[in-house]
């Protein structure tokens, strides 16, 4: 038992429950075949990537012999990227960005590691509202910095300020925030992110050393029925965007996303050139060309939303049929209802029983609940009915 | 001066005067014109890739309006691209690996951190023979880690092993090696490597937790006159190579390497459970799908060597000319010769006063000398001549 860290020996075997069911839904799928699965576990997109994502490729393997067409380059990105890059984030976060605001990354995981590799001193605090993308304590850790998680509201998971604010220490550094948000669906409202930003400039006043706010939102493209994800960038001048084209151009394993800073932060070159130095000393060295090509073409496309809204109200018609409470998601492709019973685990495990896969509220920081991911065709969604139904009224059977 | 954290700060002042190299060098292209500087500061590849690279993009582009097309895979890659480059590198590494020996990563670089952070335990040790590729000191430092370069051998860069042997201490955890070398172009010979397995051996019967052995390839392919990397996996069973494809495809901004663990390691699943993980968290969570489809395609092609191999012959011969101590590289596209006068960064700027560019030797943890990458036409090389005659001859003039 030498082979590894013991920090990384440790991380793998408290994962091994989650694993566990990951790999019991890969074992029931080839004993039942994934017909008879209902498979709500993975956020992984099912939607095509739209056309351009093609054309582009098309286009690049016109051009891909010549020198240096996949060559390096600064390791913040193509500079005529980065430029339509800000251009097109300028209208969709509210600001006047350019290109020297935004940095091309390797997916937003890669983004949020570059930032707070660039931030953090060892033993500082990332502040997130719970539940979260389970990752993001893994990310902290990689920085030396603790994951403070602060619980939402229940069933509505809206921010908890009072508990924020008697959470933030001298040492937070980041609050870091997702919304539309992974796992619940669930968008911040405008005041309350205002309230937010109130009370990190309130803490600001009292230190040197600044809080940043970070943005993730990958499913920004994603709301249903007029909603909208609040620009933060407006409201606090230490603030930043992470985000990704893994959901909106169906294309995650190209691992392509960005940061961006608020164009009217102070000591913003500073944090920009730590930044791009952190994306190259973590390895990532520039996010990949090609992606970083296709997106270039890609500003302003997406997948057919429309799909994913018409499975959401399939999956909220079937969950209020079995009889299960829930928020209904404003964005996203997630539901995150209340376990019946209470016990997240043990409830999922039921389901499982039914050959329906979902993810325990647990692996998220919030128990009680349960994931659903709705990024599957309707007719899976369809058929889980009666699984549903079950999984409520049958008492599990060992 | 509290946008970044205190390391990263310090990275970027200590960086600066290399940097300071490279931003004169661009400030004197705008001045003087592209083809009135010999710039052999860097190492991107100036040849084309290989049409196969063009083909593979034109049949994705067919395929990338299907679901999932760029979707998620499992963190160590796709599992056919992952058995396709482990048959492939058997042949290339003397050894019979199978797909679970290999993962794909965001590039060499990528591997790198990401083995150094499955391994690590703060406080270890990375040893490296120098001079070394400079960001090597980072990765180390990245997951609490120690770079202890080991010197070798004065104008010939072979192993010292005394001097290894002597530097190994409990806390050496990696002995991270690179042959074909940056910055000197040299190969270590295989007695030199059966030495040093030797050695290595010898220290794990007296201690619990092993070393690692870590050879970084990606010159592999470029080799002049026959000469040839000896493949260290067949000599040491805690042995390990890390690649990429930057160099033989000529696409390093696409990212795209890998690890590959010796056969017959002990504990070597764990490892790769480790390094799997590690790989996710780290913010990379799958090396670039695009990119793992070129080379799946691309396995067995490479570009040109040929034109490296005239280009040697012409920098050699104008280093000679102007009169240049230096050993020839036996692969890589790297001289390292002596600086005139002892002091190597004095030295570069007497050549930049020439219009050319190089790397001081001290950047690589070597003074004394200084790199010339020849990843550039012949006739820069021609060009160069003169100015390198002018250098040794003229004193500089402030």
């Amino acid at each position: 038992m030498n082979a590894l860290s013991p920090q990384i020996a440790e991380y793998i075997a408290r994962g091994s429950w989650i694993r566990k069911i990951f790999e019991s839904g890969i074992e029931m799928k080839k004993i039942y075949g994934d017909d008879q699965v209902c498979d709500f576990s993975l956020g992984n997109p099912d939607l095509p990537p739209p056309n351009v994502v093609g054309e582009c490729l098309a286009g690049l393997a016109e051009t891909a012999q010549e020198p240096f067409a996949f060559g390096y380059m600064p390791n913040a990105g193509y500079p005529h990227v980065r430029t339509a890059l800000a251009a097109h984030l300028s209208v969709e976060q509210e600001v006047a960005a350019s290109a020297g605001d935004v940095m091309l990354t390797c997916g937003a995981a890669g983004g949020i590691n570059v930032f707070l590799k660039a931030v953090i001193e060892p033993g500082e605090e990332v502040l997130c509202p719970a539940p979260y993308f389970v990752e993001y304590g893994f990310y902290a850790e990689n920085h030396q910095a603790k994951l403070v998680p602060v619980k939402t509201t229940p069933m509505t998971f809206e921010l908890d300020l009072a508990a924020i604010d008697a959470a933030i220490t001298p040492k937070t550094r980041v609050v870091l925030i997702n919304s539309p948000n992974n796992p619940t669906g669930q968008i911040y409202p405008r005041s309350q992110l205002e309230g937010l930003c109130d009370i990190l400039a309130a803490h600001n006043r009292k230190r040197d050393r600044f809080i940043y706010l970070l943005a993730d939102e990958p499913y920004r493209f994603l709301v249903y029925h007029g909603h909208k994800t609040p620009a933060v960038l407006p409201m606090y001048p230490w603030s930043c965007v992470i985000s990704s084209f893994s959901k909106n151009l169906s294309l995650p394993g190209a691992r392509i996303g960005y940061v961006l800073l608020a164009p009217d932060m102070p000591e913003k070159d500073e944090l920009m050139n730590g930044l791009v130095f952190a994306n190259r000393i973590l390895g990532f060295v520039n996010a990949p060309a090609i992606a970083q090509n296709i997106l270039l073409r890609a500003l302003g496309h997406q997948v057919d939303t429309a799909i994913y809204a018409k499975r959401r109200a399939i999956m909220a018609e079937v969950l209020t049929q079995a009889g299960y409470e829930f928020s209904m998601p404003k964005g996203a492709f997630y539901f995150f209802p209340k376990a019946p019973g209470g016990d997240d685990v043990a409830f999922v495990a039921r389901l499982r029983d039914q050959r329906i896969l979902a993810v325990p509220g647990s692996g998220f920081g919030y128990p009680g609940y349960f994931r659903l991911a709705f990024c599957v065709g309707e007719e899976v969604i369809e058929r889980s009915l009666s699984g549903f139904k079950s999984a409520v009224n049958v008492k599990r059977v060992d």
